[in-house]
Protein backbone atom coordinates (compact mmCIF):
# COMPACT_ATOMS: atom_id res chain seq x y z
CA UNK A 1 0.00 0.00 0.00
CA UNK A 2 1.03 3.32 -1.06
CA UNK A 3 2.09 5.53 2.66
CA UNK A 4 0.25 8.08 3.42
CA UNK A 5 1.52 11.55 2.24
CA UNK A 6 0.07 13.97 5.04
CA UNK A 7 1.59 17.42 5.28
CA UNK A 8 0.68 20.10 7.91
CA UNK A 9 -1.33 23.37 7.16
CA UNK A 10 -2.63 25.92 9.97
CA UNK A 11 -3.89 23.56 12.64
CA UNK A 12 -4.89 20.92 9.79
CA UNK A 13 -3.20 17.41 9.22
CA UNK A 14 -4.63 16.64 5.24
CA UNK A 15 -3.04 14.83 2.23
CA UNK A 16 -0.50 17.19 0.47
CA UNK A 17 -2.47 17.41 -2.83
CA UNK A 18 -5.70 18.83 -0.73
CA UNK A 19 -3.21 20.91 1.12
CA UNK A 20 -3.79 24.72 0.05
CA UNK A 21 -3.07 28.20 0.77
CA UNK A 22 -4.95 31.67 0.34
CA UNK A 23 -3.73 32.99 -3.38
CA UNK A 24 -3.43 36.37 -0.54
CA UNK A 25 -0.68 34.57 1.39
CA UNK A 26 2.36 36.98 1.48
CA UNK A 27 4.06 33.77 0.93
CA UNK A 28 2.80 33.07 -2.39
CA UNK A 29 2.47 37.33 -3.76
CA UNK A 30 5.97 38.17 -1.99
CA UNK A 31 8.29 35.14 -0.86
CA UNK A 32 7.19 36.96 2.53
CA UNK A 33 8.54 34.18 4.82
CA UNK A 34 10.93 32.01 6.76
CA UNK A 35 11.98 28.35 6.98
CA UNK A 36 14.05 25.47 8.13
CA UNK A 37 14.70 22.03 6.96
CA UNK A 38 16.41 19.23 9.55
CA UNK A 39 17.57 15.88 9.16
CA UNK A 40 15.74 12.38 10.62
CA UNK A 41 17.73 9.58 10.98
CA UNK A 42 15.34 6.49 11.81
CA UNK A 43 12.88 8.63 13.67
CA UNK A 44 15.87 11.15 15.58
CA UNK A 45 15.75 14.51 14.35
CA UNK A 46 19.40 16.37 14.46
CA UNK A 47 20.43 19.57 15.81
CA UNK A 48 17.06 20.73 16.70
CA UNK A 49 18.25 23.27 19.32
CA UNK A 50 19.97 24.80 16.56
CA UNK A 51 17.47 24.67 13.86
CA UNK A 52 15.08 25.87 16.49
CA UNK A 53 17.47 28.99 17.39
CA UNK A 54 18.21 29.53 14.22
CA UNK A 55 14.54 29.42 12.88
CA UNK A 56 13.63 32.52 15.59
CA UNK A 57 16.43 34.45 14.49
CA UNK A 58 14.96 34.44 10.91
CA UNK A 59 11.53 35.28 12.20
CA UNK A 60 12.76 38.27 14.36
CA UNK A 61 15.18 39.36 11.28
CA UNK A 62 12.27 39.57 8.89
CA UNK A 63 9.53 40.65 12.19
CA UNK A 64 7.16 37.85 11.93
CA UNK A 65 5.75 37.42 15.22
CA UNK A 66 4.30 33.45 16.45
CA UNK A 67 1.28 33.29 18.12
CA UNK A 68 1.38 32.99 21.40
CA UNK A 69 0.70 28.86 21.19
CA UNK A 70 2.86 28.23 18.38
CA UNK A 71 6.95 28.21 18.84
CA UNK A 72 9.63 26.24 16.68
CA UNK A 73 9.49 23.91 19.39
CA UNK A 74 5.78 22.87 19.00
CA UNK A 75 6.85 22.93 15.00
CA UNK A 76 8.78 20.24 15.44
CA UNK A 77 6.49 18.22 17.55
CA UNK A 78 4.24 18.61 14.72
CA UNK A 79 7.08 17.13 12.21
CA UNK A 80 7.01 14.21 14.48
CA UNK A 81 3.69 13.67 14.07
CA UNK A 82 3.87 13.92 10.30
CA UNK A 83 7.02 11.45 10.50
CA UNK A 84 4.93 9.09 12.58
CA UNK A 85 1.13 9.39 9.99
CA UNK A 86 3.72 9.20 6.86
CA UNK A 87 5.69 6.00 7.87
CA UNK A 88 9.00 7.54 7.63
CA UNK A 89 10.31 6.78 11.54
CA UNK A 90 12.62 4.07 9.66
CA UNK A 91 15.24 5.36 7.60
CA UNK A 92 16.53 8.76 6.60
CA UNK A 93 13.57 11.64 5.92
CA UNK A 94 13.12 15.56 5.65
CA UNK A 95 11.46 17.83 7.72
CA UNK A 96 10.59 21.15 6.77
CA UNK A 97 9.23 23.99 8.34
CA UNK A 98 7.73 26.90 6.95
CA UNK A 99 5.76 30.22 8.25
CA UNK A 100 4.65 33.00 6.17
CA UNK A 101 3.42 36.24 7.70
CA UNK A 102 0.36 35.14 6.59
CA UNK A 103 -3.30 35.72 3.87
CA UNK A 104 -3.82 39.46 3.84
CA UNK A 105 -5.05 42.14 0.92
CA UNK A 106 -2.29 42.74 -0.52
CA UNK A 107 0.31 46.06 -0.16
CA UNK A 108 3.60 46.24 0.95
CA UNK A 109 4.20 46.80 4.50
CA UNK A 110 2.62 44.75 7.23
CA UNK A 111 -0.73 43.40 7.39
CA UNK A 112 -3.18 44.12 10.44
CA UNK A 113 -1.72 42.89 13.68
CA UNK A 114 -4.69 40.31 14.11
CA UNK A 115 -3.39 38.28 10.51
CA UNK A 116 -1.98 34.99 11.54
CA UNK A 117 0.76 33.12 10.10
CA UNK A 118 0.59 30.48 7.96
CA UNK A 119 2.50 27.68 8.94
CA UNK A 120 3.31 24.02 6.39
CA UNK A 121 4.92 21.83 7.73
CA UNK A 122 5.82 18.66 5.97
CA UNK A 123 8.06 15.63 5.81
CA UNK A 124 9.62 13.77 2.98
CA UNK A 125 11.70 10.76 2.37
CA UNK A 126 15.34 11.59 2.10
CA UNK A 127 18.62 8.91 -0.01
CA UNK A 128 21.93 10.22 0.74
CA UNK A 129 24.21 10.17 -2.20
CA UNK A 130 26.73 7.79 -1.51
CA UNK A 131 27.90 8.38 -4.64
CA UNK A 132 28.89 11.82 -4.45
CA UNK A 133 29.74 11.08 -0.69
CA UNK A 134 32.30 8.72 -2.36
CA UNK A 135 33.68 10.15 -5.67
CA UNK A 136 32.96 13.55 -4.74
CA UNK A 137 30.56 16.49 -7.03
CA UNK A 138 31.18 18.48 -9.79
CA UNK A 139 31.00 22.39 -8.83
CA UNK A 140 30.39 25.77 -10.91
CA UNK A 141 31.04 29.01 -9.89
CA UNK A 142 28.65 31.77 -10.41
CA UNK A 143 28.07 35.34 -9.25
CA UNK A 144 26.08 35.84 -6.19
CA UNK A 145 23.37 38.18 -6.84
CA UNK A 146 21.49 37.37 -3.15
CA UNK A 147 20.32 40.41 -1.07
CA UNK A 148 22.18 42.06 1.84
CA UNK A 149 20.51 39.60 4.56
CA UNK A 150 21.99 35.82 3.48
CA UNK A 151 21.99 35.68 7.19
CA UNK A 152 18.09 34.94 7.45
CA UNK A 153 16.96 31.90 6.02
CA UNK A 154 13.89 33.00 4.30
CA UNK A 155 11.74 32.15 1.16
CA UNK A 156 13.18 35.03 -1.06
CA UNK A 157 15.15 32.11 -3.04
CA UNK A 158 14.98 33.26 -6.49
CA UNK A 159 18.74 33.87 -7.09
CA UNK A 160 19.48 30.57 -5.49
CA UNK A 161 17.11 28.93 -7.75
CA UNK A 162 18.63 30.36 -10.85
CA UNK A 163 22.28 29.72 -10.27
CA UNK A 164 21.37 26.29 -8.90
CA UNK A 165 19.44 25.26 -12.02
CA UNK A 166 22.09 26.53 -14.25
CA UNK A 167 24.57 24.76 -11.98
CA UNK A 168 22.22 21.48 -13.20
CA UNK A 169 22.53 22.75 -16.82
CA UNK A 170 26.28 22.65 -16.92
CA UNK A 171 26.38 19.03 -15.38
CA UNK A 172 27.27 19.84 -11.63
CA UNK A 173 25.66 19.57 -8.49
CA UNK A 174 26.46 23.12 -6.80
CA UNK A 175 27.06 26.48 -7.58
CA UNK A 176 29.76 28.39 -5.32
CA UNK A 177 28.67 31.72 -5.13
CA UNK A 178 31.09 34.82 -5.61
CA UNK A 179 30.46 38.17 -3.87
CA UNK A 180 32.85 41.00 -4.46
CA UNK A 181 35.59 38.56 -5.35
CA UNK A 182 35.16 35.98 -2.14
CA UNK A 183 33.69 32.78 -1.98
CA UNK A 184 30.44 33.08 0.41
CA UNK A 185 28.57 30.14 0.14
CA UNK A 186 26.48 27.65 -2.49
CA UNK A 187 22.98 27.85 -3.20
CA UNK A 188 21.81 25.66 -0.41
CA UNK A 189 25.06 24.96 0.97
CA UNK A 190 27.97 26.24 2.59
CA UNK A 191 31.65 25.85 0.77
CA UNK A 192 35.43 25.02 2.60
CA UNK A 193 38.24 24.95 0.79
CA UNK A 194 41.86 24.30 1.56
CA UNK A 195 44.62 27.10 0.54
CA UNK A 196 48.42 26.14 1.35
CA UNK A 197 47.20 23.63 3.59
CA UNK A 198 44.59 25.95 5.74
CA UNK A 199 41.43 25.00 6.12
CA UNK A 200 39.33 27.83 5.32
CA UNK A 201 35.88 28.91 5.01
CA UNK A 202 33.57 32.58 4.74
CA UNK A 203 32.90 34.16 8.16
CA UNK A 204 29.49 34.10 9.69
CA UNK A 205 28.03 37.74 8.77
CA UNK A 206 24.96 38.49 6.56
CA UNK A 207 26.58 37.39 3.52
CA UNK A 208 26.27 34.06 4.42
CA UNK A 209 23.79 31.72 6.05
CA UNK A 210 24.75 30.22 9.39
CA UNK A 211 24.90 26.30 8.35
CA UNK A 212 23.96 24.40 11.44
CA UNK A 213 26.51 21.39 9.64
CA UNK A 214 28.79 24.09 9.33
CA UNK A 215 28.13 24.97 12.73
CA UNK A 216 28.33 21.65 14.04
CA UNK A 217 31.69 20.73 12.02
CA UNK A 218 33.36 24.02 13.18
CA UNK A 219 32.95 22.21 16.45
CA UNK A 220 33.81 18.87 15.34
CA UNK A 221 37.00 19.95 13.30
CA UNK A 222 38.07 22.05 16.54
CA UNK A 223 38.05 18.17 18.88
CA UNK A 224 39.51 16.42 16.19
CA UNK A 225 42.78 19.64 16.34
CA UNK A 226 41.59 20.91 12.78
CA UNK A 227 42.41 24.14 12.59
CA UNK A 228 39.18 26.37 10.60
CA UNK A 229 40.21 29.77 9.40
CA UNK A 230 36.94 31.95 9.05
CA UNK A 231 39.40 33.88 6.60
CA UNK A 232 36.64 33.79 3.14
CA UNK A 233 38.76 32.59 -0.28
CA UNK A 234 39.37 34.70 -2.51
CA UNK A 235 38.47 34.35 -6.04
CA UNK A 236 42.34 34.73 -6.87
CA UNK A 237 42.57 31.92 -4.63
CA UNK A 238 40.40 29.27 -6.52
CA UNK A 239 43.46 27.68 -8.31
CA UNK A 240 44.97 27.49 -5.56
CA UNK A 241 42.57 25.22 -3.98
CA UNK A 242 43.81 21.71 -3.15
CA UNK A 243 40.65 20.57 -1.31
CA UNK A 244 36.73 21.70 -1.23
CA UNK A 245 33.90 20.28 0.22
CA UNK A 246 30.43 21.75 1.18
CA UNK A 247 28.75 21.27 3.78
CA UNK A 248 24.54 21.03 4.33
CA UNK A 249 21.45 19.19 6.39
CA UNK A 250 21.12 17.15 3.51
CA UNK A 251 25.20 16.76 2.18
CA UNK A 252 26.63 16.34 5.36
CA UNK A 253 30.25 16.85 4.19
CA UNK A 254 30.37 16.10 0.18
CA UNK A 255 33.77 16.51 -1.69
CA UNK A 256 33.94 18.82 -4.65
CA UNK A 257 36.58 17.59 -7.36
CA UNK A 258 35.70 19.33 -9.93
CA UNK A 259 35.27 23.08 -10.10
CA UNK A 260 34.39 25.18 -13.42
CA UNK A 261 35.51 21.46 -15.62
CA UNK A 262 39.33 21.81 -13.56
CA UNK A 263 39.99 19.51 -11.20
CA UNK A 264 40.18 20.62 -7.76
CA UNK A 265 43.43 19.76 -6.10
CA UNK A 266 44.59 15.87 -7.40
CA UNK A 267 40.81 15.60 -8.77
CA UNK A 268 39.69 13.57 -5.73
CA UNK A 269 38.39 13.83 -2.46
CA UNK A 270 41.06 14.95 -0.28
CA UNK A 271 42.53 14.05 3.18
CA UNK A 272 41.13 16.82 5.15
CA UNK A 273 37.51 16.14 3.65
CA UNK A 274 37.49 12.40 4.10
CA UNK A 275 38.10 12.91 7.78
CA UNK A 276 35.80 15.53 8.08
CA UNK A 277 33.10 13.25 6.43
CA UNK A 278 34.22 10.46 8.95
CA UNK A 279 33.96 12.55 11.98
CA UNK A 280 30.41 13.85 10.98
CA UNK A 281 29.37 10.58 10.17
CA UNK A 282 30.20 9.68 13.42
CA UNK A 283 28.21 12.13 14.98
CA UNK A 284 25.08 11.62 12.62
CA UNK A 285 24.99 7.71 13.84
CA UNK A 286 25.40 8.65 17.50
CA UNK A 287 23.83 11.54 17.98
CA UNK A 288 20.01 12.62 17.21
CA UNK A 289 18.19 14.88 19.95
CA UNK B 1 -25.71 44.64 -2.71
CA UNK B 2 -22.08 44.05 -1.81
CA UNK B 3 -19.97 43.40 -5.19
CA UNK B 4 -18.66 40.45 -6.48
CA UNK B 5 -15.07 39.81 -5.88
CA UNK B 6 -14.02 37.06 -8.09
CA UNK B 7 -10.37 36.47 -9.19
CA UNK B 8 -8.80 34.18 -11.59
CA UNK B 9 -6.40 31.27 -10.50
CA UNK B 10 -5.34 28.52 -13.72
CA UNK B 11 -8.42 28.95 -15.74
CA UNK B 12 -10.63 29.37 -13.48
CA UNK B 13 -12.55 32.45 -11.76
CA UNK B 14 -13.51 32.17 -8.70
CA UNK B 15 -14.85 34.16 -5.23
CA UNK B 16 -11.33 35.84 -3.75
CA UNK B 17 -11.89 33.60 -0.33
CA UNK B 18 -11.94 30.13 -2.06
CA UNK B 19 -8.95 30.88 -4.72
CA UNK B 20 -5.21 28.89 -3.17
CA UNK B 21 -2.83 27.60 -4.73
CA UNK B 22 -0.93 24.01 -3.47
CA UNK B 23 1.34 24.50 -0.65
CA UNK B 24 3.73 23.27 -2.93
CA UNK B 25 3.79 26.15 -5.50
CA UNK B 26 6.85 27.20 -5.70
CA UNK B 27 5.34 30.90 -5.67
CA UNK B 28 4.55 30.17 -2.03
CA UNK B 29 8.12 28.06 -1.32
CA UNK B 30 10.54 30.14 -2.65
CA UNK B 31 8.90 33.40 -4.29
CA UNK B 32 9.80 32.24 -7.80
CA UNK B 33 7.55 34.26 -9.59
CA UNK B 34 7.19 37.47 -11.32
CA UNK B 35 3.96 40.02 -11.24
CA UNK B 36 2.74 43.60 -12.53
CA UNK B 37 0.10 46.13 -11.57
CA UNK B 38 -1.58 47.69 -14.21
CA UNK B 39 -3.76 51.28 -13.81
CA UNK B 40 -7.56 51.39 -14.79
CA UNK B 41 -9.42 54.16 -14.97
CA UNK B 42 -13.29 53.94 -15.70
CA UNK B 43 -12.66 50.68 -17.68
CA UNK B 44 -9.82 52.12 -19.87
CA UNK B 45 -5.92 50.36 -18.97
CA UNK B 46 -3.09 52.22 -19.49
CA UNK B 47 0.25 51.37 -20.73
CA UNK B 48 -0.86 47.81 -21.16
CA UNK B 49 1.86 47.74 -23.83
CA UNK B 50 4.26 48.72 -21.72
CA UNK B 51 3.20 46.20 -19.17
CA UNK B 52 3.15 43.59 -21.36
CA UNK B 53 6.63 43.69 -22.29
CA UNK B 54 8.00 44.18 -18.93
CA UNK B 55 5.98 41.05 -18.15
CA UNK B 56 7.35 38.84 -20.52
CA UNK B 57 11.04 40.58 -19.97
CA UNK B 58 10.29 39.40 -16.47
CA UNK B 59 9.40 35.76 -17.56
CA UNK B 60 12.51 35.91 -19.73
CA UNK B 61 15.02 37.11 -16.87
CA UNK B 62 13.17 34.19 -14.69
CA UNK B 63 13.30 31.57 -17.58
CA UNK B 64 9.51 30.81 -16.68
CA UNK B 65 8.36 30.08 -19.54
CA UNK B 66 4.12 29.94 -20.57
CA UNK B 67 1.92 27.40 -22.01
CA UNK B 68 1.74 28.20 -25.38
CA UNK B 69 -2.02 29.40 -25.29
CA UNK B 70 -0.90 31.84 -22.46
CA UNK B 71 0.31 35.56 -23.13
CA UNK B 72 0.43 38.86 -21.38
CA UNK B 73 -2.12 39.90 -23.51
CA UNK B 74 -4.15 37.02 -22.81
CA UNK B 75 -4.04 37.92 -18.99
CA UNK B 76 -5.03 41.42 -19.89
CA UNK B 77 -7.94 39.98 -21.95
CA UNK B 78 -8.79 38.08 -18.47
CA UNK B 79 -8.23 41.35 -16.43
CA UNK B 80 -10.94 43.19 -18.50
CA UNK B 81 -13.22 39.80 -17.71
CA UNK B 82 -12.42 40.48 -13.78
CA UNK B 83 -13.31 44.04 -13.78
CA UNK B 84 -16.53 43.30 -15.93
CA UNK B 85 -17.40 40.56 -13.81
CA UNK B 86 -16.56 42.87 -10.42
CA UNK B 87 -18.09 45.85 -11.54
CA UNK B 88 -15.12 47.63 -11.93
CA UNK B 89 -15.52 49.42 -14.95
CA UNK B 90 -16.30 52.58 -13.47
CA UNK B 91 -14.11 54.85 -11.42
CA UNK B 92 -10.44 53.88 -10.78
CA UNK B 93 -9.15 50.38 -10.20
CA UNK B 94 -5.62 48.35 -10.57
CA UNK B 95 -5.21 44.71 -12.23
CA UNK B 96 -2.89 42.23 -10.75
CA UNK B 97 -1.14 40.13 -12.78
CA UNK B 98 1.15 37.41 -10.93
CA UNK B 99 2.90 34.45 -12.72
CA UNK B 100 4.71 31.16 -10.97
CA UNK B 101 6.81 28.47 -11.68
CA UNK B 102 4.11 26.30 -10.88
CA UNK B 103 3.86 23.54 -8.41
CA UNK B 104 6.16 20.62 -7.86
CA UNK B 105 8.02 18.67 -5.07
CA UNK B 106 10.31 21.45 -3.44
CA UNK B 107 13.60 21.52 -5.04
CA UNK B 108 15.52 24.53 -5.73
CA UNK B 109 16.29 23.54 -9.42
CA UNK B 110 14.00 24.13 -11.68
CA UNK B 111 11.19 21.65 -11.85
CA UNK B 112 10.01 18.92 -15.14
CA UNK B 113 8.94 20.92 -18.12
CA UNK B 114 6.03 20.04 -18.23
CA UNK B 115 5.04 21.84 -14.98
CA UNK B 116 2.81 24.63 -15.68
CA UNK B 117 3.47 28.05 -14.66
CA UNK B 118 0.92 29.01 -11.74
CA UNK B 119 -1.20 32.38 -13.02
CA UNK B 120 -3.13 34.52 -10.55
CA UNK B 121 -5.15 37.45 -11.65
CA UNK B 122 -7.31 39.85 -9.40
CA UNK B 123 -8.69 43.83 -10.11
CA UNK B 124 -9.13 45.26 -7.16
CA UNK B 125 -10.78 49.08 -6.36
CA UNK B 126 -8.64 51.69 -6.09
CA UNK B 127 -8.48 55.06 -4.52
CA UNK B 128 -5.61 57.78 -5.51
CA UNK B 129 -4.40 59.81 -2.53
CA UNK B 130 -5.89 63.28 -3.97
CA UNK B 131 -4.75 64.77 -0.32
CA UNK B 132 -0.63 63.45 -0.42
CA UNK B 133 -0.77 64.42 -4.79
CA UNK B 134 -1.72 68.18 -3.45
CA UNK B 135 0.52 68.58 -0.41
CA UNK B 136 2.73 66.03 -1.12
CA UNK B 137 3.98 63.20 1.13
CA UNK B 138 7.10 62.28 3.71
CA UNK B 139 9.67 59.51 3.02
CA UNK B 140 12.97 58.20 4.58
CA UNK B 141 16.21 57.29 3.48
CA UNK B 142 16.90 53.44 3.77
CA UNK B 143 20.07 51.09 2.64
CA UNK B 144 18.64 49.21 -0.35
CA UNK B 145 19.29 45.75 0.54
CA UNK B 146 17.70 44.24 -2.33
CA UNK B 147 19.69 41.68 -5.29
CA UNK B 148 21.30 42.46 -8.50
CA UNK B 149 18.48 42.07 -10.17
CA UNK B 150 15.68 44.55 -9.44
CA UNK B 151 15.42 45.39 -13.11
CA UNK B 152 12.97 42.07 -12.89
CA UNK B 153 9.46 42.71 -11.08
CA UNK B 154 9.90 39.42 -9.33
CA UNK B 155 8.14 38.07 -5.99
CA UNK B 156 11.00 38.40 -4.21
CA UNK B 157 10.33 41.42 -2.19
CA UNK B 158 11.43 40.72 1.19
CA UNK B 159 13.60 43.75 1.28
CA UNK B 160 11.03 45.96 -0.17
CA UNK B 161 8.56 44.97 2.63
CA UNK B 162 10.93 45.51 5.08
CA UNK B 163 11.90 49.30 4.16
CA UNK B 164 8.16 50.24 3.53
CA UNK B 165 7.23 48.82 7.11
CA UNK B 166 10.03 51.05 8.47
CA UNK B 167 9.09 54.00 6.36
CA UNK B 168 5.47 53.67 7.83
CA UNK B 169 6.14 53.32 11.36
CA UNK B 170 7.89 56.47 10.65
CA UNK B 171 4.60 58.41 9.35
CA UNK B 172 5.96 57.90 5.80
CA UNK B 173 4.82 56.86 2.48
CA UNK B 174 7.81 55.54 0.84
CA UNK B 175 11.65 54.60 1.64
CA UNK B 176 14.13 56.00 -0.50
CA UNK B 177 16.59 53.33 -1.11
CA UNK B 178 20.01 54.15 -1.15
CA UNK B 179 22.88 51.78 -2.11
CA UNK B 180 26.24 52.45 -2.94
CA UNK B 181 25.79 55.60 -1.69
CA UNK B 182 23.63 56.75 -4.35
CA UNK B 183 19.52 56.62 -4.52
CA UNK B 184 18.39 54.07 -6.58
CA UNK B 185 14.51 54.00 -6.14
CA UNK B 186 11.87 53.08 -3.69
CA UNK B 187 9.67 50.11 -2.56
CA UNK B 188 7.26 50.38 -5.23
CA UNK B 189 7.95 53.57 -6.90
CA UNK B 190 10.72 55.79 -8.89
CA UNK B 191 12.59 58.51 -7.65
CA UNK B 192 13.03 61.72 -9.42
CA UNK B 193 15.11 64.79 -7.51
CA UNK B 194 15.93 68.45 -8.99
CA UNK B 195 19.57 69.15 -7.91
CA UNK B 196 21.24 72.05 -8.85
CA UNK B 197 17.81 73.54 -10.73
CA UNK B 198 18.62 69.71 -12.93
CA UNK B 199 16.30 67.09 -12.76
CA UNK B 200 17.21 63.72 -12.32
CA UNK B 201 16.54 60.15 -12.10
CA UNK B 202 18.87 56.86 -11.65
CA UNK B 203 19.14 55.51 -15.12
CA UNK B 204 17.66 51.80 -16.21
CA UNK B 205 20.21 49.44 -15.25
CA UNK B 206 20.17 46.06 -13.02
CA UNK B 207 19.34 48.36 -9.75
CA UNK B 208 15.90 49.66 -10.37
CA UNK B 209 12.96 48.87 -11.45
CA UNK B 210 12.31 50.40 -15.05
CA UNK B 211 8.77 51.62 -13.96
CA UNK B 212 6.42 52.29 -16.69
CA UNK B 213 5.28 55.75 -15.00
CA UNK B 214 8.56 56.47 -14.79
CA UNK B 215 9.39 55.57 -18.72
CA UNK B 216 5.56 57.54 -19.48
CA UNK B 217 7.19 60.14 -17.80
CA UNK B 218 10.15 60.74 -19.61
CA UNK B 219 8.45 61.04 -22.45
CA UNK B 220 5.88 64.00 -21.79
CA UNK B 221 9.04 65.94 -19.96
CA UNK B 222 10.59 65.72 -23.31
CA UNK B 223 7.24 67.00 -24.94
CA UNK B 224 7.31 69.63 -22.60
CA UNK B 225 10.98 70.81 -22.85
CA UNK B 226 11.85 69.30 -19.81
CA UNK B 227 15.57 67.91 -19.58
CA UNK B 228 15.85 64.66 -17.46
CA UNK B 229 19.56 63.63 -16.39
CA UNK B 230 19.56 59.97 -15.60
CA UNK B 231 22.44 60.74 -13.72
CA UNK B 232 21.79 58.94 -9.86
CA UNK B 233 21.43 61.27 -6.93
CA UNK B 234 24.48 60.78 -4.56
CA UNK B 235 23.53 60.65 -0.87
CA UNK B 236 25.64 63.40 -0.28
CA UNK B 237 23.88 65.31 -2.78
CA UNK B 238 20.27 64.67 -1.04
CA UNK B 239 20.63 68.23 0.97
CA UNK B 240 20.92 69.96 -1.87
CA UNK B 241 17.51 68.53 -3.23
CA UNK B 242 15.24 71.54 -3.97
CA UNK B 243 12.62 69.03 -5.73
CA UNK B 244 11.48 65.38 -4.72
CA UNK B 245 8.88 63.26 -6.22
CA UNK B 246 8.02 59.57 -6.93
CA UNK B 247 6.37 57.55 -9.84
CA UNK B 248 4.26 54.71 -9.94
CA UNK B 249 1.24 53.29 -11.30
CA UNK B 250 -0.77 54.01 -8.81
CA UNK B 251 1.36 56.91 -7.05
CA UNK B 252 1.59 58.94 -10.21
CA UNK B 253 3.85 61.79 -9.84
CA UNK B 254 3.70 62.47 -6.28
CA UNK B 255 5.64 65.44 -4.05
CA UNK B 256 7.96 64.70 -1.29
CA UNK B 257 8.22 67.18 0.93
CA UNK B 258 9.77 66.25 4.10
CA UNK B 259 12.52 63.38 3.92
CA UNK B 260 14.39 62.31 7.21
CA UNK B 261 12.25 64.74 8.75
CA UNK B 262 13.70 67.58 7.03
CA UNK B 263 11.95 69.74 4.85
CA UNK B 264 12.39 69.38 0.69
CA UNK B 265 13.67 72.54 -0.78
CA UNK B 266 10.48 74.73 0.83
CA UNK B 267 8.90 72.26 2.11
CA UNK B 268 5.95 72.21 0.12
CA UNK B 269 5.96 70.74 -4.00
CA UNK B 270 7.97 72.55 -6.51
CA UNK B 271 7.30 73.71 -9.95
CA UNK B 272 8.49 71.17 -11.97
CA UNK B 273 6.81 68.62 -9.69
CA UNK B 274 3.58 70.69 -10.51
CA UNK B 275 3.99 70.98 -14.00
CA UNK B 276 4.90 67.24 -14.29
CA UNK B 277 1.97 65.99 -12.51
CA UNK B 278 -0.20 68.00 -14.84
CA UNK B 279 1.32 67.05 -17.61
CA UNK B 280 1.01 62.86 -16.25
CA UNK B 281 -2.88 63.76 -15.29
CA UNK B 282 -3.35 65.05 -18.73
CA UNK B 283 -2.34 61.89 -20.34
CA UNK B 284 -3.91 59.49 -18.18
CA UNK B 285 -7.38 61.68 -19.12
CA UNK B 286 -6.72 61.59 -22.44
CA UNK B 287 -5.03 58.19 -22.76
CA UNK B 288 -5.97 54.13 -22.13
CA UNK B 289 -5.75 51.56 -24.45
Amino acid sequence: MQPKDIVYVNGTFLPRAEARVSVEDRGFVFGDGVYEVLRVINGRLFATRFHNQRLEKSLAGVRIQLRDEDSPARFVDIGKQLLKENKLLAGEATLYIQVTRGAATRAHFFPPPATAPTVYISVARFTPSADLAENGAIAITHPDLRWGRCDLKTLNLLPNILAAQTAKERGAFEAMLIRDDVVTEGTRTNFFGVVNGSLRTHPCDTHILPGITRSVLRELAREVNIELDETPIKASEIPKLTELFLTGTTTDVMPVVKLDDKPVGKGKPGELTRKLQRVLAESLASGGD
